[in-house]
């Protein structure tokens, strides 16, 4: 079956993904092109914020925006909620889960996803947060561990409960476990006041040197400083080698007792099925030209995460941030509007704003070219930057005001368990029971 | 297994649910009691605004508050996640998910749920609104059905999927289908401009002679017009019988072709297992005396929707609403502290405050006595009474900042498809592959 879209004479343009990428080349398309933007979800996601939706800091539905109302008062655009299965070239056709849509652009947004390379026990046991499900899922986690360490008699089962590792110090990692920090210091124990919470434990674990390893050397050194503050243990040049639920390995002699292990130390691109095999990387990106074209093909491109642009400079691409997507989805436009006019196109260079960490109340690491800050001010500048990105005026209001509130209070108020978990596959039948009142126990 | 709490100097009473009634009674037992409050949720939940949950109008965290945080600062309070299994009467023993409870007071506040009067095909395929869960399942239903619609070739079908039928005229219902009206009026078709919203269609079935039977016929008169310029079709003196997730069948001729059927049309009480037959009424409810004592008990109360006190004025208890609820709790808060000091308890006599119902944009009913009010002015005191009742200052600001910006800009915002609705248990097999991603096609 066909996607119904009318047809019209202007070249049409499938976008797959309303990420950053997707989401800014679809709007700079507008006017000259009809354009079909295709989403797993109804909704952008501001992906910067998870972690706080995590944290019971915000609420998901204002880091979450509809994509209609986004376009709705634009001409030949048409959004289609579907999952792209595969693609055929030869015959510029996108297979959906809803039909087939013949293109005469395809772009390929469809971002990132989390990578255990390979380590399967791991996946099964381990928290994702790369979704806002995945996030609501780990907020009803964190809280219902504490739920169930008040009912728990043994010690050591109660400390597992309460003992907290995360993997991956990048700026996700760094930004949860400090969000975790103030929790622990702040909220958590007028909530719980039966238990102990010296005996509550994070753990933050990287492979690499130190953390926030794109950054500079004195950022990652006052990233760890604020980190100490707040009770997080660092671990560096540490990788996880495994988890069974109850305990993590490493590739050291470290081991950690823990019943939840949040996986924020690999990401890969969402493969599409159907590309020539040489353009697809082994960790799921989609090898690009510096127009963001994919390799050996015409018509096809990829933007964002999942596009992996070969420079000099950049041996393993550019870096899988907002900034990156926002920037090659503006370029693209540009040079696919050049394309038709058959001008010649515009290579994609990279321009860095710079780039940002927080680490609980009143502190932050930044970096604008040669520019750095780390404290009080850089925490300023955070919070301006991520309240004026967010989309849409009620959830600029709502964010600031929340924020507002939780500083002056010291409180995160968005301590809510709502849903169960996304059963996963092998604990359906356990909970099915449950289920029926939307509670897990 | 004992539930852990401590051994103190004041008597025990252990509350289950933490709705209306429950935190009424635990907050007035301050004090001179130890209090144990036992809820599945974690969270208190303003049922009033759940139909604006539903129609993407607020977002979920505005009406759920924590209940630990509404309680931290109470002392000789113990609140526990956990759902009561049953009683022992005879040694005083709760039993729960979570361990067994030694009681000096038990009050049994567990409210109400849906009732489908045994007819197990429409509970199968009908959407109930009585939990934060059900009401965001009911808004990713809503939307989905219109992502569906796009994608259907065939025009009868794609007609049942923008068909809305609501089973149950009461306030519920009749909010619903004003909300699901202004959806029909100023939002969908901005988001949905390839769909024909002549073909959307509401019809509220009431089986009662008018729509809210329980308010004046002056109010039913102005709720039907309102609902009519909303183009919501009413059918009253009509009865749902049968539902097999296609056609909506009544005991009159009239079937309905739909995909969705939201059943507001009846409730019963929570059961608790253990307590003596013939205080239990076949709908659930517990037969209480005036002192909202379980009939045949000493020390086992119960208050809110779930308690049927049966007096000549009452002679099916009193209507299920959160006033009852909220007055119980006062007065059995009191009346314990009576018993404790050897003093005659006080008999519950119930203040009707008045009710009123809101229908859409600047149009509600309200009665206050013998004072009536259609229109405008009862909108701006319904707006004025479910604001103030909200728990929490930040609730307040930004359900308030919400309406504000839905009634400026005639749009409801938190249009998201969120989650996979929670499967049925006989759908949970079709639902594991798709269920990775956290998406439901």
């Amino acid at each position: 079956m066909e996607i119904d879209v009318p047809v019209v004479n202007l070249p049409r343009v499938v976008i797959i993904g309303g990420g950053f990428a997707g989401v800014r080349l679809a709007k700079q398309l507008r006017g000259k092109f009809q354009v079909v933007l295709i989403d797993k979800n109804n909704y952008h996601t501001f992906q910067p914020l998870l972690y706080q939706v995590a944290t019971a800091g915000i609420e998901p539905d204002s880091i979450a925006f509809p994509l209609r109302k986004m376009f709705k008062e634009y001409e030949h655009f048409h959004f289609r909620m579907a999952t792209a299965e595969d693609v055929i070239p030869g015959e510029n056709i996108l297979r959906t889960s809803i039909g087939e849509i013949k293109y005469d652009y395809l772009v390929i947004a469809t971002g990132s996803d989390t990578n255990y390379f390979g380590m399967e026990k791991l996946q099964q046991n381990s928290m994702p947060m790369k979704s806002v499900s995945e996030a609501l899922d780990l907020r009803s986690c964190i809280l219902q561990n504490f739920e169930k360490a008040l009912t728990v008699r043994d010690l050591k089962e109660r400390v597992r409960l309460m003992t907290f590792v995360i993997a991956g110090g990048g700026p996700t990692g760094v930004e949860l476990a400090g969000a975790l920090g103030e929790l622990k210091k702040h909220v958590l124990p007028q909530d719980y006041p039966e238990l102990d919470f010296r005996r509550m434990q994070i753990h933050l674990i990287e492979g690499a040197e130190r953390v926030l390893a794109t950054m500079d050397e004195e950022s990652s050194e006052a990233s760890c400083k604020f980190l100490k503050e707040l009770e997080v243990h660092v671990w560096t040049k540490t990788r996880v080698t495994g988890y069974d639920g109850k305990t993590v390995t490493t590739d050291k002699e470290e081991k950690f007792e823990t019943a939840t292990l949040i996986w924020a130390a690999g990401v890969k691109g969402n493969k599409l099925p159907g590309l020539d095999p040489q353009a697809v990387r082994k960790d799921g990106r989609i090898v690009v030209d510096e127009f963001c074209r994919v390799k050996n093909s015409e018509n096809i491109f990829a933007i964002g995460d999942v596009a992996c642009m070969i420079t000099e400079s950049t041996p393993n691409g550019h870096p899988m941030v907002a900034q990156v997507a926002i920037q090659m989805g503006a370029r693209l436009s540009s040079n696919l509007r050049q394309m038709e006019k058959k001008r010649t196109m515009q290579p994609f260079r990279y321009k860095d704003k710079g780039s940002m960490a927080t680490i609980g109340r009143n502190r932050a690491v930044a970096e604008v070219g040669k520019w750095k800050s780390q404290g009080w001010f850089a925490w300023l500048m955070w919070l301006a930057v991520h309240l004026i990105s967010l989309v849409g005026f009620r959830n600029r209001v709502v964010v600031f005001f929340t924020w507002f509130v939780n500083y002056l209070k010291y409180d995160y108020g968005i301590r809510l368990i709502i849903r169960p978990f996304i059963p996963k596959p092998q604990q359906l039948h356990k909970e099915e029971q449950k289920q029926e009142h939307g509670v897990h126990q």
